[in-house]
């Protein structure tokens, strides 16, 4: 029942072999990975704007240089990531990068602010889609949390069907949008240069402007930038396009670049042409796309396609977020099961993970994550300046043909990454700080999982010590309930072990009992030695513990091994197990956790009705 | 830890030989079995008024007529229940009652409105008398649910302490409200006498009323009689009585039925002398209590015992949920766990479920439990009619000397318990239908839990069939993830066991996986027996339990039976299992549900770091 809902969702388990078939063509690639990239400029231009608006309406033509800054900062960036893209063809992720060139604890700062940032990816970015759909119908608004949910599960099943299909899907959306805002920058253009709109509605480029300072410009450019979250997961996700890989992400990233550097300068000029101010219930976007063509179809449609494409947006963290945790999952820093691939070959166990975790987010944040936003940048422009430090060493170090022009690209990218990151910490230390909590928790995690893998991986190895102790005979202890199939049964199997002892252990709790199976066993199993321990607290499990302890401790004495032999009746249907009292189970337990090499054998009686 | 815990909340265990000084005097039961029937004193003459307001307060004089009404199905049903006590020594609850005169079905729709019942008394009284706190202390009103549950909390913690314990605590607040209320009527009456009270404030008895109806007043006849709810509850615990038990039970039972009777008429007189109004915000005892001594202490003294009492009806609940919970699960239609004694031997399963159950009520109904109060009175008076009508059917099935009268009694108060049940049918059918829906969902549950048991029963006896099928030799098969001390270990094993075939099991995803492993084996274990399974899909389970099944049907042709021998590292702390794929655990998990019998036996390599 339950694995045919699965296999409707997720469609039939794929073979290992049919891998190379779950690949990326670039067309799809560019979708799937950009759409957390492109989506932010739904709101980086506004987050100039914010800042500015606090001075006056003259300072908005501030937003032109702000705005050639990002372009700088975006370029940088698409070149440094084509130069990793190029050095680290297996995916080199800031994780990765960081590490290979800074030290580990370099690189698990990396990985580790990315793990959060995706996680805070999907929350905040479902979130606002979901915002800008109920701001359209009003009604749903009650149904915020909910519906954020839904879109969460619903994209998380996607990925879990596998790379190709959920690209398959997600394509359309993308390009809609990006189509979309072209028509809508090209229509403002045209109108400018037509001389439909007054070039009065802004202040001229220089116009001097009271008040302005340096702080509040960098403010407004840290703001900015962070419309360059994303740009980064392309470079994590290189395993995931047909070969040649790194040639087609490379060629991928560029076409993004492009795309966001587009989309970006327009929106940014339009909105400065037409002198828009931010609004608290109206987005800029809104507001342009009004002014170029009024309430009627297109508007509608960049609406529409900018409220689905921030829903998408998500998807690069699903994309990104398995493939760093099994990077981080083979150095053993997060729990092996991240390296599984599930029945459709993607990283299920990170697929789902973070689908949950987003949940959480939502449901604690009651789908308000706007004030997450700033937390969130920081979380990229860490591990940006981080890759492109190592980049920096990695070019001092190994010096390859033409690496000079290299290092400087790499230097100017971290650089800028540098001082955006600290634009975060001196302008909005009162939204990031958490940053400062989490990581040293994060990185303390890190090195404990992995120092106990690496206890366990010690003490398994055969190599590393004396030989197993031999077993020179076997005692076996049989706890019976009753005269009953079950109990015969388990003592046909004990014997059948040709065992050197065999005994039988009867917990009564009165007297009265003890004497009446005694007698009764001894017509029944005349041959089997029986033991009662009698219990006056009408335990079971404390006497009997006692009982094997001391058997354990004669055994061991002439290296014969102990077994328990549990004898358990399995009902037809598992509801019905509430109706027993689950002694063996908790029998079991006990023994496991016991810390002796007790031998535990179930032997299992299955009820036919 | 857990366990320290756990011994200060609850206290040593005790041994079953201890039973005896665990029961109760007659003063303490009295205190723990009647807090429920005394508590309804508070709020059962208001009901009254309740429903005669909407005629008019011309109509109140009709609350002394309907509370001699109510005072008349009292005394029947005290005398009935005293009747029952003798008849059913071991405790006659309605269960047994029903059950024994008027046959199965009968007995198990009381026990099962009982039961229902329980829960709903202690969720509802315990908001009740969160309620009256909080409306002394009105800041505390945001936090009613969780002041509620904490309570709850703290009444299960000391029914698990034990009976006598909890009723050396319980004894004085429900003293002290028997002394309040005494001196509240005492007062008030003193005060009538003297001549204090103005007789013109109410309706002197007759007045016409313009608008009353048979009808109305057997509304409030109902909703007055909700004030005996919790009668039946000595008649439940006769076991928890120090010997003779019926005798000090029957003594307890007219005691409180002595106390009700002057409580109640006391209130009712008092409220119609005073002409009292019911008001939404203040009840019928307070403004009695003001009225006689103003806002000054022993207004306060009655409010303070009256909340206490109010909370404290809910341990009645405490009291007969498990022992009738025992007496279902004696006769196999609950499940068996409710007959066990806990360290403190009270049937402490019984009352845990009775107090997660009520605090899901309280949090799912927000501590808004009023309306509830109808669905709990009829829970009451179903039971009641059954059980005195078992009555009838015993005197007359029976005929034992002097059993005239006894029937007159029993049908006095079956037709009254009848007509209540009618009432509450015919005129609050809004608030009484689930009745209708659970008690059949609960009775189909308790048929169908018994033909489990009988099924299993039959299945277990030895005596019922054929012997088991013999063991002629034995397979062994040892799934192995590696060369490890873990399979080692369980290799050494199989071999003590001296059996017919030894099979190691490695399943691999790789084809080149597949032969580096069956290399390195036959270097390290030539004398073992390696099957390697490959598997395309990257499922360990599947191939094995397809492998096992072969196996199987094979040994199955020579009777020879088939162990699964599980190798499994236990982590040194039980968080680190989540480090670990959980293999082992899902392969015994498989097989177990399997349905074919295969034994499993797990070998444990505890890990020392």
């Amino acid at each position: 029942m339950a694995s045919r809902i699965k296999r409707i969702l997720l469609g039939r388990p794929l073979k290992s072999t049919e891998l190379g078939e779950q690949k990326l063509r670039k067309t799809k690639a560019l979708a799937i990975l950009s759409s957390d990239a492109l989506s932010s400029v739904a709101y980086g231009p506004e987050q100039i704007l914010l800042v500015l608006v606090a001075i006056g309406a003259t300072a908005f033509w501030y937003s032109i240089p702000i705005g050639i800054g990002v372009l700088v900062l975006l370029t940088a960036l698409i070149l440094s990531y084509r130069q990793i893209i190029f050095a680290y063809p297996h995916g080199g992720g800031a994780y990765v990068v960081s590490k290979e060139n800074l030290g580990l604890s370099y690189g698990l700062v990396a990985g580790g602010s990315l793990l959060v940032d995706y996680i805070l990816t999907v929350a905040v970015s479902v979130s606002a889609g979901t915002d800008a759909l109920t701001s359209a119908f009003p009604s749903l608004h009650p149904y915020n949390v909910p519906i954020a949910v839904v879109f969460v599960i619903g994209i998380t099943l996607l990925n879990l069907r596998g790379v190709t299909e959920s690209a398959s899907v997600l394509a359309y959306p993308v390009y809609l949008f990006v189509l979309a805002l072209f028509v809508l920058i090209g229509v403002g253009l045209y109108r400018i240069a037509a001389g439909d709109v007054s070039p009065e509605l802004h202040a001229s480029l220089g116009t001097p402007v009271a008040g302005i300072s340096l702080f509040i410009l960098l403010r407004a450019f840290a703001s900015g930038s962070s419309a360059l979250t994303g740009v980064e997961a392309i470079s994590n996700a290189i395993p995931n396009f047909k070969s040649p890989a790194p040639g087609n992400a490379a060629k991928t990233l560029i076409a993004m670049g492009a795309l966001l550097a587009v989309l970006f300068s327009g929106i940014v000029f339009l909105a400065y042409y037409y002198g828009i101010s931010p609004l608290p219930e109206v987005t800029v976007v809104s507001q342009i796309a009004e002014e170029t063509f009024g309430r009627r179809f297109l508007y509608y449609f960049i609406q529409g396609t900018t409220a689905l494409i921030l829903i998408l947006a998500a998807n690069t963290g699903y994309s990104a977020f398995p493939l760093l945790a099994v990077n981080l999952a083979k150095d053993k820093f997060i729990p092996r099961m991240f390296t599984v691939r599930g029945d459709r070959l993607g990283y299920s166990n990170g697929i789902i993970f973070l689908g949950v975790l987003s949940i959480v987010l939502i449901v604690a944040f009651h789908g308000q994550t706007e004030h997450l936003i700033p937390l969130y940048a920081v979380g990229v422009f860490i591990p940006f300046t981080l890759s492109q430090s190592g980049m920096i060493r990695k070019w001092i170090r190994e010096k390859p043909p033409g690496w000079a022009p290299k290092l400087v690209i790499n230097f100017i990218g971290a650089l800028i990454s540098f001082t955006v990151t600290l634009m975060f910490f001196l302008t909005k230390f009162a939204m990031v700080w958490p940053v400062l909590v989490f990581l040293p928790i994060i990185l303390f995690v890190f090195y404990r999982i992995r120092r106990h893998y690496e206890a366990v991986g010690e003490q398994l190895r055969i190599a590393s010590c004396e030989p197993a102790v031999p077993i020179e005979g076997n005692v076996i202890i049989v706890p019976v309930s009753g005269i009953t199939h079950v109990v015969e049964r388990s003592l046909n199997y004990a014997r059948s072990l040709k065992a050197e002892q065999i005994i039988a252990v009867y917990v009564p709790f009165e007297r009265e009992e003890e004497l009446r199976f005694e007698e009764k066993w001894s017509k029944w199993k005349p041959d089997i030695r029986l033991v009662t321990l009698h219990s006056p607290y009408r335990s079971i499990i404390q006497p009997l513990m006692r009982f094997i302890d001391s058997v354990q401790r004669k055994a061991g004495e002439s290296n014969y091994q102990v077994t328990v032999i549990i004898p358990q009746f399995i009902p037809r249907k598992s509801w019905h197990n509430i109706l027993h009292n689950q002694t063996s189970f908790m029998i079991r337990t006990r023994l496991l956790m016991y810390g002796k090499d007790i031998i535990m054998t179930t032997v299992p009686y299955h009820l036919r009705k």
